[in-house]
């Protein structure tokens, strides 16, 4: 291995084989490997400090917009999961079962969590009582179970890490308003901090959560141009209230159950820095999330340890003090050749170069991994320089991403060139629907395009057109689109 | 419930029955709920965020002591726990089994993760090859299930949070090196942070972890006069990277087994809070950890809306700003002195009273939850004030816990007074013992009393005693207690 490392790992080409790309690169770069449980991960250092950085970016508009974290129990018992016929039905297939604890069998066989809706609803049937108590804005960040037969990582694996809100409240109106608000927050995370531009509406019924009233949804353009559900957003009516008795006594005195919503993102989102950003070099990522920003890479020429070492370690402590997350490559058993494309591989959105000349000129090299420009940054402005270039890099990679996302949207009222264009172009295209689940079938089994999300607008704004499949005349506009 | 919260819930005086208090208090102040699943516990958002708060302060030391975070998968292979002999006998009476996936029967049982060692131990064999990728330096924070018989919130849950360090070396020294750098960083965290004084050393044979060479921990003093165990740091030798051959090149191209450690801190820092702490009144948290550090309230007397309020909600968005967790109780509601014993059974370390004679006065009303002292703070002086109370409570509350350990320490050769002091006084007793399990069994049995830890002393520091039980001579002095 120590051998093998003085070459850069090969992987295959992005734009030659994209699904083998997406696994290589994942475990070249060291974000993920492969569990001895099937279809589970490991999430290694290097990935897992992107899952840091998400939970404290998000984590951080989840309480101010006045949620509470908290923690419920792994194991859900199995009577608690058939409560609600549709959600058991949804989800039961993808349950594994405790059935033993130590050396005896259960009475009752235990649910590892697919999802916490069950077992919270019993909580909140304890802890509401008044229209006082409400609204409950909990959120939880944990470890989530679902029996997958086809698994790949970070996308859909047997285990994964996600947050997920469980929020009551007095009336439909507010939940609806805490599930819309969710979506534009997931929304703004999203863009915002992992440079992704998302399309957002509600999810067809034969798409949404198990047990929901309605599902809302982002959705991002992969760079294969197939579409990834990014978060969901649920207003769960009264449904779960209703079967786990969650009342309270409204502001009349008068018993009702309550409404809730549910909402959550997953580690699932690391699969999508890699496939939207990534390229035929391996990764890229956003400075805000990226787990090293910026990489020191010394040329290790003549007496560099004497001449370019200190200044590089001085550059790197600088650095660190304003707050970059900065590594110094100083290891001696590879060429800053090798280092280049190892450190470009692995995503680092900045890198340093500083040589014999350079020190001379008491400058270094700056060289952006997104659009590979160079640029000399004198020694003293180095501090004000790589926050402002990271930044800008922030914010091209989220023009670029947009930039490819819009040329990768059609709109279409022709029912045969919908079908070439997912035929031979994918992306999202923009159709009408006439709202039956018969044509989404049709549509779904004729292309592979799925419905992706039916994007929110308002009554006057909208036309009356024929639906793409049947023809019926209908003011409903879907993004269809092959899926994840 | 509305009606009842005009009340304050009495809970039983911790000098009455100490078990009783602790579930009361845990549960009238909302840290946790029994969970629907035997044995299993919900951490509410109030006790939540005081795991929030160890995460941050524990994180921040794991990671400048050079540790990464991972994560690691939840099932782990029945085949896997059994390669290590002690480690499998140890633990496979508390795993909970999971035997099915969706609908199917699994072809090998998985093991809900009671411990990582196993899991990352064959990880570790894929990724270590060379002293070059030595030293391995993991920690991962998850949940954890052990099938206990006997739970209490807290204490011992069939689920709880923790962190677990992996550490893989080069050689014995290093590995030693780690486990004690630890020890030291959980005694420096839990003093200062929790302000709970500890006492350090070796777990004997009996007591050490299954699988380990050695195990060390620190040991806290409860209130009720029994020691908890609050972390434990294994050197764990060669045994498991034995089993799942973790071998590497050494510098002289010879290849060798890895060294490791092992070590974690769990969801029971917080019963910890609790016991040592607490007293009749309730909780009591140290400024650090507290998950409200302030509480303001407004006396709601004739036209305190007008009057009072508008200062108290300046006082609260001033603090608010200097970065104090900060709760302003205004509710109508309930009376001020409902709102006192309320908040100082929630164990906030500091309550601010403003009433109309302040207002006239330009002052506020400090009260110190620790100490019960008053003193009047000019509003100009609150932002200052504030954060050196705080300052002064932490440090206060860790000199009273001091003080109560060592007149609860005693040290006796006489095996009638070791009897007695058990019997009735409890406490730290230190003693000599030969270092046979023997006697460690027979006063076990006879009193109930077990050895928490034997202190690391330097050898030119020891005085050859006799063993309390068996009279044989001895250079081992060791810490028993009653303990959890």
């Amino acid at each position: 291995m120590t051998e093998d490392k003085r070459f850069v790992t090969k992987i295959t080409p992005k734009s030659k084989d994209f699904s083998k790309w997406y696994t290589e690169v994942i475990r070249t770069a060291e974000l993920a490997d492969y569990a001895p449980v099937k279809g589970m991960m490991v999430i290694r250092p290097y990935g897992y400090t992107i899952w840091e950085k998400i939970q404290e970016l998000l984590d951080k508009r989840i309480k101010e917009s006045g949620h509470s974290n908290a923690y419920f129990p792994l194991f859900i018992p199995e009577s608690f999961l058939q409560k609600e016929t549709e959600h058991v039905k949804g989800f039961s297939p993808e349950v594994a079962w405790v059935t033993h604890g130590g050396e005896e069998e259960l009475e009752e066989r235990l649910a590892v969590r697919p999802t916490s809706e069950a077992v919270i609803g019993n909580m909140y049937s304890k802890w509401i009582n008044s229209w006082r108590d409400l609204p409950v804005l909990i959120n939880q960040w944990s470890n989530i179970v679902r029996w997958e037969k086809v698994t790949r990582p970070f996308l859909r694996t047997t285990e994964f890490l996600w947050q997920e809100g469980h929020t009551a409240h007095e009336n439909y109106e507010q939940a609806q308003k805490e599930t819309l608000q969710i979506l534009s927050m997931y929304q703004e995370f999203v863009e915002k901090e992992l440079s992704i531009p998302v399309i957002s509406g509600k999810k067809t019924d034969r798409e949404k959560f198990a047990g929901a009233l309605a599902t809302y949804t982002i959705e991002a353009l992969m760079s294969d141009k197939k579409a990834l559900q990014m978060g969901t957003s649920h207003n769960l009516g009264q449904h779960f209230s209703k079967v786990f008795n969650i009342r309270f006594e409204d502001r009349n005195q008068n018993l009702q159950h309550v409404y809730q919503t549910s909402w959550g993102v997953s580690t699932r989102l690391i699969g999508a820095l890699v496939m939207a950003h990534g390229d035929d070099s391996g990764l890229q990522f956003p400075p805000r999330v990226a787990p090293v920003q910026v990489v020191i890479v010394p040329i290790s020429k003549g007496n560099w340890k004497e001449n370019i070492l200190p200044t590089a370690q001085k550059m790197e402590s600088q650095l660190k003090n304003s707050g970059v997350r900065v590594k110094l490559d100083d290891r001696e058993e590879f060429t800053p050749g090798w280092k280049f494309s190892q450190w470009e591989m692995k995503g680092v959105p900045l890198r340093l170069e500083i040589g014999p000349k350079d020190i001379e000129k008491n400058q270094l090299i700056a060289v952006r991994r997104d659009t590979r420009e160079k640029e000399s940054v004198p020694f003293d402005s180095l501090i004000d320089k790589v926050p402002h270039l990271l930044k800008d890099i922030q914010k091209s990679m989220f023009e670029e991403a947009l930039k490819f996302q819009k040329s990768n949207t059609y709109q279409t009222e022709d029912y045969q060139e919908f079908k070439s264009i997912m035929d031979s172009k994918k992306g999202l295209v923009k159709a009408y629907w006439c709202g039956n689940s018969q044509c989404e079938e049709k549509i779904k089994d004729e292309t592979m395009a799925t419905i992706r999300a039916v994007p929110l607008i308002p009554q006057e704004k909208r036309s009356s057109k024929k639906c793409i499949c049947c023809g019926a005349q209908t003011d409903t506009l879907a993004y269809f689109a092959k899926a994840y």
